[in-house]
């Protein structure tokens, strides 16, 4: 895997999955990289937490913005295994994160089901990179909770 | 004011609301009630915590799962002084949040300019609740900064 590239990111993306896999959690990872470097990890952690507002991406952008020491990701692109939720494309819309990148989509609870777009107008997206493994692991989870 | 009344706890988010505006926050409050007993108090605190997750409402919720010991507010009334954003109505579908209380709405970034409802299907909305302070305080926060 080509380092730097997508899908390289993507992948780390997916090591955060893993964990939440192994702590019980909806297995969903994300990554944030400033100039080539990752700047933040996360997973979701509304389980442990207890907390509905743990997502990996909410956690990923608080993260990023403590590394930078600024509120905004403008240089900064996100990396998340799952299409972001309503509430997490909202909070990529107040950081002003320049890009998005994810794997599998979420046809039921994924932002792009709003007839609308709700992120900042100039942040980017591209969607589908490593979406098989991305879209399995989640699939995977839910089988072993049924 | 009436005790437990709908404008007793909205009161009760503008206390939130002005200490925002003292700690140099976007001045918005928010109290989350169980059982006409206030489970969790919070502010705006952006700008503090260099975090744009960090909205009234996202805090409020966290504390109140919190105060519970469960991620589910399904019985729990969430008071705000200024209409929820995107990202907060996005959490708060996540919740199951019983019933939103807001008192000014917002007109640019308020969750009701989507043209889907992103709230979960039975939460009940209750708006325009001390409207007037609740929009005023924003209005004269945002005239001292220019």
């Amino acid at each position: 895997m080509e380092l730097y590239s997508d899908d390289y990111f993507m992948n780390e993306a997916l090591k955060e999955a893993q964990k939440a896999f192994d702590a019980d959690e909806v297995p969903v990872g994300a990554v944030v990289v400033a100039d080539n470097k990752i700047i933040a990890r996360a997973h979701n952690y509304t389980e442990h937490l207890t907390d509905v507002t743990a997502h990996a991406e909410m956690q990923a952008i608080t993260a990023a913005a403590s590394a930078i020491g600024g509120k905004y990701l403008t240089d900064c692109t996100l990396y998340v295994t799952l299409e972001p939720c309503v509430m997490c494309a909202g909070a990529l819309q107040w950081a002003q994160v320049s890009r998005i990148v994810y794997g599998a989509s979420d046809s039921k609870r994924g932002y792009s089901t709003i007839p609308q777009n709700i992120l900042h107008p100039k942040t980017t997206v591209t969607r589908g990179i490593l979406e098989e493994p991305c879209g399995e692991i989640v699939k995977r989870f839910f089988k072993s909770k049924r």
